[in-house]
């Protein structure tokens, strides 16, 4: 049954499993040693049989970023959802109702008017739904800006029927190697995660969960007085970017493309921005001699310094696994140079 | 059974159909007026069903980009197909190969290896397939570099069992409205070609079709001497950065997101880039006093100088429409503020 990598279809999204497995037993290795638990976030795979092999040990449920990733999680079994994104939506708020019925589900607020309609949809279907406050903890993106909006908005979710309070959440967004005072960054918002788990327990409000940070702070999450589960995802499969940040993790997820033309000091590969995610820069060529020019719709351009044959395969290293996953149907299982199985990337195309 | 797009699922791919068939006269009325062809490129949309709005008149059948997306036009009753790319690997040559035994296939070819290659498949299928050769025309990525390298490779293919020469193929790439010596450019390609089709002809080799230009270059490709039809996909939805460049097409493709967050001068929506093909920037979001500040995987962010309430549908135009129809599973077709149906993107994630 076993085939080699040279005859799976081009391009094919690749998931080295001893890779995959390693870095799974590195963050185990860590969250055991700093106490902390983890909520893998599925946005990096989509891919339900993934998650399952992430959870067990210190994972004890996944993060969700939209209804469709938490839906495509709780149809293979997962219970124990965190969606990590505020639903005004009613249909949306509907569909997380009905898969809190039968689920654990945590789900992050912001608003008393989103924290209205959560309560509405809960009782509405007969489910209890858990609350994570979300505080903006410096991507000014969604989350309450100040302690005294948190505390009103927790006193709202305590009293609101079908909506149960389980603690905060503060996603710091990405802190990579580059950016300018990274540790300073992380340290203020969970300096504000603080401000606002002590306004809250001064009035009498128990927080239990405070979740957050990702893979770039995942050292920091780990080290973070206040965080009580870290929400990493990219772990699992690494990304070039998140090199320089002393983490343990080794890259296992590739694209494999054919050579499909070939000049005297480059070659095209059949592969490009509809196979693989850029989002964080181009990707790298595991050819020896060869680095990638650039990258079209559906053509990788590789500068060459040795001749490369027509109809070679050459496996690339996306500089951003989840969109990546995002764009193909299914993923291909291998250890070494031998494919073992391939698994569907069932909420592909789930941002509804 | 009509609904408003205010009850769409959030995020939506739309497509405005009253523009759509105002682009497919405007290029129809542009084409007869210069007497020349369109093979509409479905790379844009992948979609069976818009393909055939496009076709009859002067476009008389489409290009692929990709085998995949040759397979799903095919099955969807399209019988005219060029596949505008170099094609190697085993099992996609016998699968052109089975498409061209019912379908007129035409098919990219820059090296004696790869007509080899193609031949091999014809044959083995009981098929014949078109070919055209690729010329390089500034692109730097296919395409053969001089007429003498083009007259062998003419010569091997008019030899070769189950390949019949067509003609020639040259994309210049997209020269935008801000390319510096956009129409040099242009004009290099058209002299390269040129050049190309006097060697053969020269040879007594007869070339039918010269293939080539897009939208962005739709304005010279009718007034090329020596193109008979052109390759333009986006035309039929336009995107931003084509405008300036002259053409009577209009935005016709939109994706309607929600707020779930606000804040003094800001909202956030529950579109991102997994939503979003952003290759050409960011989106425009269709809101008075708004403008998109940033975007994240399933966020975008927007300044306004007026509240917005929690909950409002915002319309975005994306700056890729070809990479953001390639991320949903459908599309639906309104007509002003009512939507009449959606249709399957049949071909999405079809790269293989």
């Amino acid at each position: 049954m076993a085939q080699g990598i040279e005859h799976l279809p081009s391009p094919s999204l690749l998931l080295d499993q001893d890779r995959f497995e390693d870095n799974i037993k590195a963050a185990e290795n860590l969250l055991g040693s700093f106490g902390k638990l983890m909520r893998p976030h599925v946005k990096t795979h989509r891919t339900p049989e993934l998650a399952r092999l992430q959870l067990g040990g210190r994972a004890r449920g996944v993060t969700c970023a939209t209804v469709g990733e938490l839906e495509a999680m709780a149809a293979a079994g997962i219970d124990d959802l965190l969606l990590a994104n505020e639903i005004v939506s009613p249909d949306k708020l509907e569909r997380i109702a009905a898969v809190a019925a039968t689920s654990r589900v945590l789900v992050a607020v912001d608003s008393m008017r989103g924290a209205q309609l959560l309560s509405a949809a809960a009782v509405r279907a007969g489910s209890n739904i858990e609350v994570l406050i979300d505080v903006d903890v410096g991507l000014n993106r969604c989350g309450v800006r100040s302690a005294p909006e948190a505390v009103a908005l927790a006193r709202m979710v305590l009293e609101a029927p079908g909506l149960i309070l389980a603690g905060l959440m503060g996603y710091e967004g990405r802190l990579r190697a580059a950016v300018a005072d990274r540790v300073q960054k992380f340290d203020a918002g969970c300096e504000s995660l603080e401000q606002v788990k002590s306004a809250l327990e001064t009035e009498g409000i128990k927080v239990g969960i405070v979740s957050g940070a990702g893979t770039s702070t995942f050292n920091e999450g780990l080290r973070s007085p206040v965080l009580t589960e870290i929400q990493a995802g990219t772990y699992a499969m690494m990304e070039a970017d998140l090199d320089g940040l002393d983490l343990p993790f080794k890259r296992a997820c590739t694209v494999i493309a054919t050579v499909i033309s070939v000049t005297s000091d480059g070659a095209v590969l059949d592969a490009g921005r509809k196979s693989i995610g850029c989002e964080n820069g181009l990707p790298e060529a595991l050819l020896p001699g060869a680095s990638v020019l650039k990258i079209n719709e559906e053509h990788t351009l590789l500068s060459c310094h040795r001749p490369v044959a027509l109809g070679t395969r050459v496996m690339l290293f996306p500089s951003k696994v989840p969109t990546t996953f995002n764009l193909h149907d299914r993923v291909w299982l291998i250890r070494g140079n031998v494919v073992e199985r391939s698994v569907p990337i069932t909420a592909r195309g789930r941002s509804d």
